[in-house]
């Protein structure tokens, strides 16, 4: 593992950086699968839409792309990028300027994502998702209903939960976005009022809006997730995961995710 | 200022603490008035009841005290106290046993503090809190919405700002709980769904129940904030700040708050 912190190896952040201190920061898992980082354009551009919502001054892109291929040095790995407000005075008060922290870390490509080909054992989650319009979308660090969802198992049985809001929609699993075929069209669920919009969920709306089958954002319902005929996952580390299994239930593993993975790999 | 980090002086926080990847952890703010902790028993209660919701290990009572008093060392500050699940694999999924890391950090006691007796001016907020009764109450490190809240001012004119749930609910303000005296008697809002339940709230509550009027637990509207006769805010810090202000309209300070002061000195 290597890990850079505003462009220097270290191990070490300040305990009163307000990524810490609040979750005040935002975050990007980028797949190298390759050696070469993965849809990196579209991550950036979601780093920076999260940067503008939170008003933090922008990262410089190029940096960023740099220290990428600092920690990553053309393995197959994966990286993740943190930018946080920085340090300040004491309280919520943002400071003004802010001076954001980076942390850049790679990891081995996990052995996990291997298993992904075989389909994802999924189940419904009892934590719910609370609901923030001015939240939404970002991938921030305030992953406390995420960690509290993916406790809720470690069975070895099942290989993602799924999270509802407080009225009852399905928003996502702990990690990964979710399509649903539903009348024979993929749908996935409106991320308006929470939940992340994964950068591989716009990649795999991209593909289908590409082959004329636009995908339709739905405030999707838990009937909506029972009555599909396929479901699949989506992350930046896995691309696209066939569900193969609802509470127990097998679900036939549709070819869009092999076509899709097909896509990606050439893209 | 003086930082421990699991009982060493220490700036340094490892990157991959889930303190920072996800604001996995608990913190209290324990005011240090006179050399001595106030209420420490309470904040070291309400911490124990945050590790045993997030499904933390027990943290030694005895240990935490003994760095408060060594960050403190017997003079007037303030103690912030961070407990995080520490460092784990990659993932949401909670390691198992999780070693936690410790922060104790002491500040010189504020000198916005003094400013206190003079009354708060607040106002709303447009930022609203979301709702999950599994994190409701806690003091957790996912921050982010009051960090958002607090940046919608910095005029020098509004000292706090007054948020609300999606239902239109009161909560509390940014860093203080909010009592409001409805038909002579006071009222905070009830904290089932969001907020933090503050231990000078709690103070507060067993001080008036102590004199025979007990507080009411209210979904409180801001149409019954409108109407309040009078305002106040609790917190560590301040104990009880009187409002003299509501969105520019004054407001009677009530003189609660000064005895409430003078029982907390006592206590």
């Amino acid at each position: 593992m290597r890990v850079l912190v505003d462009g220097r190896e270290s191990r070490s952040i300040d305990p009163l950086d307000r990524g810490l201190q609040y979750g005040d920061g935002l975050f990007e898992t980028i797949a190298v699968p390759g050696g070469r980082p993965r849809l990196l354009d579209w991550h950036l551009e979601r780093l920076a839409e999260g940067e503008r919502r939170l008003g933090f001054p922008a990262s410089d892109g190029d940096t960023l792309r740099r220290e990428i291929d600092i920690v990553s040095s053309g393995s197959r790995c994966i990286v993740k990028l943190i930018v946080t407000r920085g340090s300040g005075e004491r309280g919520y008060r943002p400071p003004r300027p802010a001076r954001p922290t980076r942390i850049v870390v790679a990891w081995d490509w996990p052995a996990t994502a291997a298993a992904a080909a075989t389909g994802a054992r999924v189940g419904w989650c009892r934590t719910h998702l609370g609901r923030n319009p001015a939240l939404a979308g970002l991938k921030h660090l305030n992953r406390l209903e995420q960690v509290l969802a993916r406790a809720e198992w470690d069975d070895g049985v099942m290989d993602e939960g799924l999270m509802c809001d407080d009225r009852g929609h399905v928003i996502a699993a702990t990690q990964a976005n979710l399509f649903a075929k539903v009348g024979g069209r993929w749908a996935t669920p409106r991320l308006d009022e929470c939940g992340v919009a994964g950068v591989m969920r716009r990649a795999f709306c991209a593909w289908q809006a590409g082959r004329g089958a636009p995908v339709e954002e739905l405030a999707m319902t838990r009937a909506h997730v029972e009555a599909a005929t396929a479901l699949l996952l989506t992350n930046a580390l896995a691309g696209a995961w066939p569900v193969s299994a609802l509470e127990g239930r097998p679900l036939a593993l549709d070819p869009a995710a092999d076509e899709f993975q097909a896509w990606l790999a050439r893209a």
